[in-house]
């Protein structure tokens, strides 16, 4: 079986970014030759996140057409926020927690959209339901994600799963929630000004 | 909360209503005031499922729009298979094992849609996952949309999870699918030329 690549939407955020990066892990656990890769420039705050827990970014790809022929899209579902050339590669997993719209596929797929604060919180269950082990590295990026969606637990996208799914993996990672969080948060903000930290 | 309707799609099959009443349960289960309601006549084969394991045919309904303002999908999610008005309605969850097509909303919901042969087999998982236990007339209409989507795992779309899935139920249904399979089969098969009772 050829390779399968597994991206979030353009514009990355930290959750498009370390879902992919979670998810294509996951996928390698049982089986899949699956690749993270990203479809555009890393934030400061993802950069901070993939630092923090020593991971690599993913490749930059350009028109997913030329890299593969089946795809898993993470934290998007529409098409125009998705990689070029998605309408001539077989979509064989969505996990996304936004609504549904213009999307489309010829052939039945996975798809798992929950109405939820964070991609991380549905990969958490994955892991789960499928009896794969978080290493404290992957829990790391999953609880960055999920403090970066919800702005440590403050959204009104929010919701008790994506408190809960938090509690367990910085337990995992080993982690301080607060104070890693806004560490984060913080690095992501613009800072340009310097005259702040005068 | 108002009222959630539970529905399959036009010209109803075995899994189309009997995952509405089997998923309407559930959400019972889990406190949600769900109906299952049929957008369309019943089929001989699903009418002697039904009475198999005494259930009644769910409630007929026109346009969705006069009856709630909110839905859940199973077995199906394009607009044009489902309820008159499914425009004018909130979709809360869909549970279906098809292509997406011509599907959209205007908020996150729960879709769960798997590459498998039968809606039943996803709400085997859904029970598992909520920790609700199957009565045995449920596991039976969860068995007879398996055969019926299947043609007694027989179909090319059927796979390992709708068979293991298929022995469960029917551990639980307490019924020999092979005997009880091929007379469901046989009561859909339409016998008008009595000769062939002669
Ligand atoms: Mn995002
Ligand atoms: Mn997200
Ligand atoms: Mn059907
Ligand atoms: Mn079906």
């Amino acid at each position: 079986m050829s390779k399968t690549l597994v991206f979030g939407h353009k514009n990355p955020d930290t959750d498009t970014i370390t879902s992919a990066i979670v998810y294509a892990y996951l996928k390698q656990q049982l089986g899949v030759d699956a690749e993270a890769v990203r479809l555009g420039e890393l934030n400061n705050e993802t950069k901070y996140a993939l630092e923090k827990f020593n991971f690599e970014a993913p490749r930059l790809i350009a028109n997913v057409k030329d890299e593969a022929a089946h795809v898993i899209l993470v934290d998007h579902n529409e098409f125009q926020q998705s990689a070029d050339g998605i309408e001539d590669v077989q979509i064989t997993e969505v996990i996304d927690h936004h609504r549904i719209a213009n999307f489309t596929t010829a052939d039945p797929l996975y798809f798992r959209a929950e109405p939820v604060g964070c991609t991380a919180t549905i990969l958490n269950k994955l892991f789960k339901e499928n009896n794969v082990e978080i290493p404290a590295n992957i829990a790391g990026l999953m609880l960055s994600a999920i403090i970066s969606d919800t702005l440590l637990f403050k959204s009104p996208t929010c919701t008790e799963q994506d408190v809960k799914a938090g509690e367990e993996l910085a337990a995992i990672a080993n982690v301080d929630t607060a104070q890693y969080g806004l560490a984060m948060l913080k690095a992501g903000a613009d800072l340009s000004d310097k005259s702040l930290e005068d």
